[in-house]
């Protein structure tokens, strides 16, 4: 029976039960936690959560005979592309939190309009200004990369009555915008978009993308959310926007993680003194109970592999590398 | 020609070119600003901003001739009713801000269930700790007041895929909800119930009739949204369930207002030093460009009774006093 690693750490036997559920009978998974030897030279397949994970890529290293690998996230940016075996192809977990990361993003956008934290703040100092929320209706959209997240996003935010436009390279058309743009095409609109939501993987193309020219070109007072990956934006050209106040920004994901859990964190630049933004720690895809649904849409798509069917959202190796 | 009392202070050329342009030609206004002296007496209609002014009020007082009043606001609670000529009808502004009052409100739902201030709190200090956000989707929704802001919020949180139900008295159904709830039938539900959002005007009957008994119905975890008025919830039975942790709270209304403009405020209760809320200082109804459309609103109403019509958004005096 060909092996599998599973290459997800700490599984509860609720979730080993999910594993049998999906594979069982198709293949036999080999457990990070058990502790994996020579057999991972045989595997043919691999599930990962995280390749940021030492352990994780040197057992991939030694995974010479893989031909899938699976993650657990949304996006494959963490996975070292150039030590895998030519042969295997990579499969992201697109689509699996995709409403949930969606009602995150509105949360932000929300969250950064209506000056909500900022107001918190100042309310536990007993210091009671009245800053005027900003409206969504009859504002502009614009959601940077349009897959499965954006698309729930634009979703969400239809009853508010904006104008919105989905960004991607494929263009096309969609009920929930008003119109899907290409990235040249956006570079248009941008001077009279009030809300830049990001929802892009991080590719070789996207990294630095919403770079100095994009959000200079963006409206007075605009607010960038963004929900894709950090690296997406260059950092110093949005620090200096929000340092001289000409836009807000709402982000869930950074530049700087923590490397070890509870490590105090900062980015190289302080954010966290601008009073026009709002920081959260790469929460979006979460929930209590997030894991068994991505493990869940992973399994499925390994199982898929194993059976010889023709895997989803198998990612473009040349974008990464 | 009839007068109207102009109750609103500070306003610009535009906005009184505003009246001129609704009431012009049908009667003769008297604005606050430039003194009103014995012709208050002669008054047949008020444009009233805040009755919570001492002049305003003492205008009130002396104009025994008024037929009718027109409120700035949505809720007409601050009105003397008492002061006021017998004959006297009262509308409310019902309707001008539901929807930017329903952005707001589904923006207060939202930065509760995601933690967003907590978590902005603690990124601020270098401390990167995950808390899941809760999901709007499969959750269960009360909105109490289901009139104009109650279905606007209901249209947005709809394709968040909550179960959405409405409470008034009147009953009836509605597109935007599973339900629309009598109040006795409400509370059956209240222990399936994530999200309470409370936009009720506050009456004789709305005072305190979120009370200790519907606190403590609802679900562990719930969280409390209010953008009606405050004392609509029993502050310290409030104060008692978010001390102990049973529920989160997003409060834009409040018990205690500042008296003077920039004076430190607090409530009665030190909500300020509870993590499991968020707070605003009454901008719902407020954003930039708010006052044009509350004047224009208003001021059709204004024309409607000067008219001769049947002005819009009667209040019931009886709930009243």
């Amino acid at each position: 029976m060909p092996r599998v690693l599973i290459l997800v750490r700490r599984l509860g036997q609720d979730e080993r039960r999910l594993v049998e559920e999906y594979i069982g009978g198709l293949a036999e998974p080999l457990y990070i936690d058990d502790g994996i030897g020579d057999e991972a030279e045989e595997a043919v397949a691999a599930l990962v959560a995280t390749a940021r994970n030492p352990l994780v890529r040197e057992i991939l290293r030694r995974a010479r005979n893989l031909r899938f690998i699976q993650t657990l996230a949304a996006g494959v940016d963490n996975i070292p592309f150039q030590d895998l075996p030519e042969k295997a192809v990579v499969a992201s977990n697109s689509g699996a939190n995709a409403e949930e990361v969606a009602e995150y993003a509105v949360a932000l956008l929300l969250a950064a309009a209506k000056r909500i934290v900022l107001l918190d703040r100042e309310m536990r100092q007993g210091i009671w200004r009245v800053e005027y929320p900003r409206l969504i209706r009859d504002s502009t959209v614009v959601i940077w990369g349009y897959g499965s997240i954006g698309r729930e996003i634009a979703r969400r935010l239809k009853p508010f009555k904006p104008r919105i436009y989905g960004v991607r390279r494929s263009g096309g058309s969609d009920e929930y915008v008003d119109a899907i743009l290409k990235p040249d095409e956006a570079l248009e609109i941008l001077h009279e978009t009030d809300f830049l939501v990001i929802a892009l993987p991080l590719t070789r193309e996207t990294r630095g993308a919403i770079d100095r020219e994009v959000l200079r070109r963006l409206r007075h007072g605009a607010v960038v959310v963004n929900v894709g990956r950090g690296p997406v934006i260059e950092e110093e050209a949005l620090f200096d926007e929000l340092s001289r106040g000409r836009l807000w920004a709402a982000l869930d994901v950074w530049w700087v993680y923590p490397q070890r859990r509870g490590e105090e964190t900062f980015q190289d630049l302080p954010f966290h003194l601008l009073e026009n933004m709002v920081m959260t720690p790469h929460v979006a895809g979460t929930w209590p109970g997030y894991r068994e649904k991505l493990l869940r849409h992973a399994l499925e798509n390994l199982r898929r592999f194993l059976m010889g069917e023709q895997p989803r959202n198998i990612v473009r190796r040349e974008e990464y590398i």
